[in-house]
C-alpha cells in the first residue's frame, strides 16, 4: 500500500517533538520502523507496538496531568497520537469513576474493593478509549475513513466518533448480534456490514480489506495506535488512588490487549516515577464459552489453541485471540491467573454487581465479577488485599441474555386491592 | 400519616443551618408547612414547592461551587437535601458535558448550539438527578422505603440508587414498556411492579399508596424536594457557559417539571448574583401524539386538557402533567413556545442528532431535535441567537423504534469478492 501525497506529509507530523512516540517496534526480534499505519512486522510477522522517546515521556509529571481535561487526554504525554488538537479526536471519553464497593465487598468477604466503572464512557464501554487514540492517530496518518471489525463495543464507538468528526466510516460485525449492538452503530449513518460469520471470520475479511483499500482499519493498520489507549484504564485507576497501585486488578479478556495495556501502564508509571513500583497481580477473566486463555493458563502452556466462541458474553467472543499469549505472560509474570465462567454464572454476576453496587453492567462486566468470585473461592486472589476490577461495558448494551430472567415481581391492575392481593404491602 | 419516632427526631435535620431550605409553600395560596413528606397544600390542595432562606443561598459563591465535587452535589448549596455526607445519595449524577453541536448547527442554518447531554448519567437520563435528591431527602427524613410511579427512567434511577444505597424500592410501570427499561430495572432486585394501565393510572395508584405506606414516594410525597433535583440542569448550563446565561433553551416535556426547574435554576442564578440577568426564552417540546402542553399553548389557554397518551416517545408519555400549567406560564413569560411533532419526525430527529454529532439519544432527545427544527421553520427560535437543547436521554434506552429502521447496509458471507459484489468498496 503506498501512501496518497497529503498522507505522507501529514504522517511526518506524528513524530513532531510534542509526541513522545518515535516509531514502532516489534514485540518479537525488536526491528523497529516509521510510525505508520502497519502492524506487522515485515521480518518475522510478529505484532508491532509503540516505542516512545524516554525523555519525552519523562517530562509528565503528576501536576502536568492533574492540570489537563477531565478525560483520557489528560494522559496525551504518555499517548501517540491526539498532539495536535485540531486532529484530535473526543467525545470525552475516559477519566470515568473508580467506585468504592463496599456492599460487593461485604457479600465476597473481602476488605478493600473498587469498581472502575468504564460504563459511564461516551457510547458506555471502554472502546470509546482506544477508538479515540485510533481515529486521532488516523487523522495524523491523513486518512479519511476509517473501519473495523468488531464484537458490537468497537463498532458503536467508532460510528459515534467518526460521525462526530465527519469521517466516514466503515464497520463489520457477525450477523448475530444484540439488537443494541447493530442499532446503537447503524443510526449513525454509517456504513455497516453484517457478516455471516464469527468475530474471527469479520477480523480476517478485514485484514483482506485492508490490504486493497486505504482505510484506517482501527484493529488492524492502525492497532499498535488503538491499542494504547488502553493504557489510559491503567493511569486512572493509578491517579484515582492518589497516585499508588492497587495490589490485584480483574480485566475481562477477548483479544486480550487491555489486560496487557493496564500492565504496560503499570509499569509505565513505576518506571517514571509517577507511582511506587509496588507489586501488582493482573487477573484474567473469561467465558467458559470462550476461554482460550484461560484455557492455556490452566494446562500451563504458552500457546493458546484457537476455540469456537459460543457464550452469552458476545463482546468478548473472540477465539483466536491476537494478545492472548501476552496476556499469559502477564498473569503469570505477576503472580495473578486466568480463569473462566459458565453463562449463568456470567448471570449471576450481573445481577450480583446490580444488586449490590446500583451498576448494571453488560455481560463483560459479569464474566468479570463472576470470574472474581472464583478466584477468591479457589484461592488465587486474596481477599484481604486491595482489589480493582474493571466493568467495562454497559448493561445496557447486552439486555438479550436477561429478557426473561430481570423482569417484573408482579403483573396487577392499577388498584389498591390487587396491589395488597399480590403480597407487595409491609406485612 | 403519623411520623414514626426515629423520623420525627431526623427530619428535623433538614432544617439544619448547612441546608437553605426552609419549609413548604403552596405555589397557589403561599400557605406555609414545615419540611416533611407532603406534597399538596392543605388549604387549596395545590402543588407545594420548597422555600429557602435567601441569606442562606446567599452564601454560595461561583468559588463554592467550583470547589466542589465533579457533580451535582457541587450545587448543594442551593438545594433542599444532601447536606450531612452520610445521609447524601450519589452514584455520581450531574455535571454532565455541555458539548458543542457545530454540526447539527451547520445542517440546521444555526450560529451557536449546545447539547446539554445528560445521557452521560450514570443510567443515562435526567433522572439521576432528581433521584438523587429525592432519595437524600428521603433518608433525612427518616424513610427507609422508596418508591416511585415512572415511565421507565425514573424507574431504572430509583431502582439503581436504591440498590447502591442499601434502601428498599418498590417502583410503579405502566406495562408496556420497552424491555430496556424493565430489565434495567429488575436487575438491580428490588420490587417490580407492573399495572395493566397507563402512567396516569400508575401514578393515581400510587398517590393512595402514599396514604396507606410509609414509603418515601419520590414523585408523590417527597415531590418538592425531588423537582428541585431538576435546578441542577440550569446552573449547570449556566456554569459551563463560563457564567452566563443561554438565549434560548429547548427542554422536553412530560410533567413539565424539569422546563419549570431551569427557568427556576436561570431566575435564581440571576437574583443571587451569579450571572447576569440576561434574557432568555424558553422552549418545551412534546410529542404529538401526547400533547396536552403544546396543545393549550396553540390554542392560547390556561388549562392542560389531559389525553390519553400514543406514542413512541414512552418516557414523555404523561397525559395529564402535573406542571403542565406552570411550563406554558414559563413559555409565555419569557417568549418562547411549547410545539409537538410526529413520531416519524422524532426518529428523524434522533437520526440527525447521532449523524450530525455522533449522540445517539433517546426518544425524548429526538422529540427534542425535532421541535427545535420545527420552532426554526416556523420563526419561533432565532437561528442567530444560542441555543442550548436538552439531550435527557440515551438511546440504548428506547431501541424498539428504531429496530427494523436503523440497520446493516449490507449482510454478506466473509469474502472479499462480496464485499466487492455489495458495492462496499471505494468506487
Ligand atoms: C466490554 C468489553 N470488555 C472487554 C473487552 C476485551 O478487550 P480486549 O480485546 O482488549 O481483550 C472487550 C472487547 O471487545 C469488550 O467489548
Ligand atoms: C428522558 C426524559 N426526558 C424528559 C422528561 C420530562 O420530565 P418532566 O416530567 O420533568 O417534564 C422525562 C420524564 O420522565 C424523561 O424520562
Ligand atoms: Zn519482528
Ligand atoms: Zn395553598
Amino acid at each position: 500500500m503506498t501512501l496518497a501525497p497529503e498522507r505522507a506529509a501529514q504522517s511526518g507530523s506524528t513524530t513532531d517533538d510534542a509526541n513522545p512516540a518515535v516509531s514502532l517496534s516489534c514485540r518479537h526480534c525488536g526491528a523497529t520502523y516509521p510510525l505508520g499505519p502497519q502492524h506487522v512486522c515485515f521480518e518475522c510477522f510478529a505484532p508491532l507496538e509503540i516505542a516512545y522517546d524516554e525523555d519525552r515521556l519523562r517530562r509528565v509529571t503528576r501536576a502536568s496531568i492533574e492540570a489537563g481535561p477531565q478525560n483520557l487526554w489528560r494522559y496525551v504525554g504518555l499517548l501517540p497520537a491526539g498532539h495536535d488538537p485540531a486532529r484530535r479526536v473526543s467525545l470525552g471519553a475516559g477519566f470515568t469513576p473508580l467506585r468504592p464497593a463496599p456492599r460487593l465487598a461485604a457479600e465476597l468477604g473481602m476488605k478493600t474493593l473498587w469498581v472502575k466503572d468504564d460504563s459511564a464512557n461516551p457510547t458506555h464501554s471502554f472502546k470509546d478509549r482506544v477508538v479515540s487514540v485510533a481515529l486521532s492517530a488516523a487523522r495524523d496518518l491523513g486518512f479519511t475513513t476509517v473501519a473495523c471489525a468488531s464484537t458490537g463495543n468497537l463498532a458503536h464507538s467508532v460510528a459515534a466518533h467518526a460521525a462526530h468528526t465527519g469521517l466516514r466510516s466503515i464497520v463489520l460485525v457477525p450477523h448475530d448480534l444484540e439488537d443494541g449492538k447493530t442499532v446503537s452503530t447503524a443510526v449513525y449513518g454509517g456504513t455497516l456490514v453484517a457478516i455471516k460469520g464469527n468475530y474471527d471470520d469479520v477480523n480476517k475479511l478485514c485484514s483482506q480489506l485492508a490490504d486493497e483499500y486505504e482505510w484506517a482499519f482501527v484493529n488492524v493498520n492502525v492497532r499498535p495506535f488503538y491499542a494504547e489507549g488502553s493504557k489510559t484504564l491503567g493511569y486512572e485507576v493509578a491517579e484515582q488512588l492518589g497516585w499508588r497501585l492497587p495490589a490485584q486488578v480483574v480485566i475481562p479478556i477477548a483479544s486480550g490487549s487491555l489486560l496487557t495495556k493496564v500492565d504496560k501502564a503499570f509499569r509505565e508509571l513505576g518506571k517514571l516515577g509517577l507511582v511506587e513500583p509496588t507489586p501488582y497481580k493482573v487477573f484474567g477473566a473469561q467465558a467458559a464459552g470462550c476461554n482460550p486463555v484461560a484455557a492455556a493458563f490452566e494446562r500451563g502452556v504458552d500457546t493458546v489453541s484457537p476455540v469456537r466462541p459460543s457464550t452469552i458474553a458476545k463482546s468478548l467472543s473472540i477465539g483466536n485471540p491476537a494478545d492472548g499469549p501476552y496476556a499469559l505472560d502477564v498473569a503469570r509474570r505477576t503472580g495473578g491467573a486466568i480463569t473462566d465462567v459458565t453463562d449463568d454464572e456470567i448471570i449471576e454476576g450481573m445481577r450480583l454487581l446490580a444488586r449490590t453496587e446500583g451498576i448494571f453492567g453488560e455481560t463483560a462486566g459479569g464474566v468479570t465479577v463472576a470470574n472474581l468470585r472464583r478466584q477468591l473461592r479457589e484461592g488465587l486472589l486474596d481477599p484481604d488485599a486491595e482489589t480493582v476490577i474493571y466493568n467495562t461495558g454497559d448493561g445496557l448494551k447486552t439486555l438479550d441474555p436477561l429478557v426473561g430472567i430481570a423482569g417484573p415481581t408482579a403483573t396487577i391492575p392499577p388498584t389498591l386491592s390487587a396491589f395488597e392481593a399480590a403480597g407487595l404491602g409491609d406485612d
